[in-house]
């Protein structure tokens, strides 16, 4: 049961919608991109299925209900409303960008349609799913970005927030352009791949580096990868060179990984492994790794843990949830720096720029793809979404498409995103009456 | 089943413990902190029912074992390896410090002893379990001190790393001092008290700012807090303070809050409500609390959302779980700039500084308090945890004679956290055979 994983003035407004009696009006929100984190020229969408999830396994249990009738903001709340609650389904309509999709700031990411009491309950579990995905699956496209070909691994996990959001970031991260990631449960569960080394305990569980090394190529075989700063990285690189093949190659985890690659590279290749290859972990992100990629290193595969599975540099997305449309009437609300713009829209993405416009506006779009595409109708899921491998793909495509100012990991002039003539006619009729 | 939620490498390390005989060797690990983030003097301890949670049910399900079987990894796993795993439960021991406990750096936070497969595949689930919540519950420590008595009210799951993260925030904020949180389920599952307002939709929903309100206070009665911005703070404020009792007060959200706060309090004042009180929210953190309060701005509570349930400028905690003995043996790395030092401790709470010496150590401790506690053995809980409360209030006494320097926002030189003989001369003793 999930009814209760939302912030409670959600449960109190849809107390106040029922006892107003408005509950029914069919309201729809958009979940859309108030601004791009420093740094960022576009996001990556990501997080649709535990939205779908969600919204289709939407309900209350009793003892939840029971739990809210406890609270003293429900004492005035009537009987009837717990009966609503109690048999409250999510039956309306989910619009949304497929994940994968490249987007810039003010545009949606998904609509909701549906009774109000139905769309608000929502806002907190959707804002949060799709608002951290996004950001994983846009911190690993600059990651690989930055890696210029060379395959990245997401290592987060432990670093994750929650070690089930660990599992989600490993999926949104193989979205953005790593190869796989550590993260068991999200290969079990995504059919991602998936990648690990060995730790430091390894080599400290055996009497010797030797013993440890040899115990892991046993076991390992081709896919062998040691990490050789247990001790010293210059020795434990000699100790895994004279266990000759099979080997995948080694993995350095401090110091200078420039400098130690460089002389791992020459210890390897004198042992006649030129095939063997290095792997590099310890504190990445895509200024580091672009600075490794400049700098020449010797380095094949990068394992980046802490900054991408937080999205350390911007680890919260300005995402917002906001009410566009009610009963017919379109609604913007003007607070300072916070105004949003009203009505249920669409967004035609272009060669060279997007056009974000009403659903239902009539604008020329030859050879524009509209973004936003029906998932959930009247409650039901209309066809299976796309796996992340699918999301992956149109990802990296996009991205190609992208002008290089706005690849870069520095701040570009915003994407052209135009909007229609239907919107700013809204924006006035969107004002309360006096 | 939660066995896969690991990184891979946990479980082909495993499977080389197991082939190479040594998976019954007892181990122990400790996860401790490595550094404090930026401008962190302490952190405040938070995760341990999910860590002991994990633990009593760990197991793997056969659909699990199933997917290792098929990846690359383990080919040459044998099947008597598949069968421990299939069998394995976490039947060891686990040593931890309270949660709401300040920790410094180079401090353990818990211990794990048991056989060496049961230690190392927990070891990326106890990471993020303790190193997320540890770095909320220090957040919301420093927020609190910054609102110098005002309330705090953990506002984010809408930008937490899923919304499950959001419900252990909530938790978390609470131990490290805030009233309460937003999270429904947080007060359900918890039962920390649950605080909520409205957002912009419900104003919006009504066809105008004044009926909106007034249903409010209908549903809310003495619990209404109004959200006045949604068109204009001022005129939002007249609209409230024109209805009257029964209200809490009401809630700013955007432009300047100081000047704001001023200008509605005299509004409310006016209006004969000197007790309505005014909160205010919006991409706050300690920082501009702490301008807030300075400014003797008449605000009575805080509500913080996405710097507080991210912590957002220090979103990951450098925390380690390191192999310091096997089978008798102690043990430790030696890699540059990341040395651990060897052997089970305890941690002895001094008045003035903290003494961290072996476990078995016999060093003198009149006045000290040990923290870290049995509470797992033999895999059986010992006592029912603390709850939320008690650490709260742990917390909140263990801060409070902490010397002032240490609890401001700024970093001060480290507290005095002093290591004992024994585990100095120990350090050579870890070095591996030539």
């Amino acid at each position: 049961m999930n009814g209760l994983l939302t912030d409670l003035y959600e449960l109190t407004m849809s107390a106040g919608y029922f006892e107003a009696g408005i509950s029914n009006q069919v309201a729809t929100f958009e979940l859309s991109i108030r601004r791009l984190p420093d740094r960022r020229n576009f996001v990556v969408a990501a997080g649709l299925p535990q939205v779908v999830e969600y919204l289709l396994g939407f309900r209350f249990a009793s003892e939840e209900i029971d739990y809210l009738r406890s609270l003293p903001q429900f004492a005035r709340a009537s009987a009837s409303f717990f009966e609503r609650l109690h048999d409250l389904r999510f039956a309306g309509d989910l619009f949304a960008v497929p994940e994968g999709t490249p987007l810039f700031a003010g545009e949606p990411v998904l609509n909701v349609r549906a009774p109000i009491i139905e769309a608000q309950i929502p806002e907190t579990y959707l804002l949060a799913t799709i608002g951290f995905q996004t950001l994983i699956a846009t911190k690993a496209a600059r990651v690989a970005q930055a890696a210029g070909g060379r395959a990245v691994v997401e290592f987060g996990t432990r670093r994750a927030h929650t070690p089930e959001a660990g599992v989600l970031a490993g999926r949104a991260a193989y979205i953005g352009g790593c190869i796989g990631t550590s993260n068991t449960l999200t290969g079990f569960r995504a059919g991602i791949p998936v990648y690990g080394t060995a730790a430091h305990s390894w080599v400290l569980a055996f009497p010797s580096e030797l013993e440890a090394q040899r115990r892991l190529q046993e076991l390992l075989g081709p896919n062998t990868v040691y990490l050789i700063d247990t001790y010293d990285t210059v020795e434990g690189a000699r100790i895994a060179a004279s266990l000759g093949r099979p080997l995948w190659g080694v993995r350095l985890d401090s110091g200078d990984l420039i400098e130690f690659s460089r002389a791992v590279r020459r210890i390897l290749d004198d042992a006649g492994l030129p095939d063997a290859k290095i792997m590099a972990s310890g504190d990445l992100n895509e200024y580091k790794i672009r600075e490794i990629v400049a700098a020449g290193a010797p380095i094949d595969a990068f394992g980046v843990g802490a900054e991408l599975a937080t999205s350390a540099d911007a680890p919260a997305l300005g995402v917002i949830y906001k009410l566009v449309e009610i009963d017919g009437r379109y609604t913007a609300k003007l607070s300072p720096g916070k105004v949003t713009l009203p009505g249920a829209k669409q967004i035609y993405r272009f060669p060279d720029h997007d056009l974000v416009a009403l659903a239902q506006e009539n604008v020329p779009t030859p050879g524009a793809e509209p973004l936003l595409r029906p998932v959930i109708f009247h409650g039901r899921l209309l066809e299976p979404l796309p796996d992340a491998k699918t999301a992956r793909a149109r990802c990296a495509g996009s991205l190609e498409r992208l002008p290089e100012a706005h690849r870069s990991l520095e701040s570009a002039a915003p994407y052209p995103v135009e909007y229609s003539p239907g919107i700013g006619a809204l924006i006035e009729s969107a004002r309360p009456h006096a």
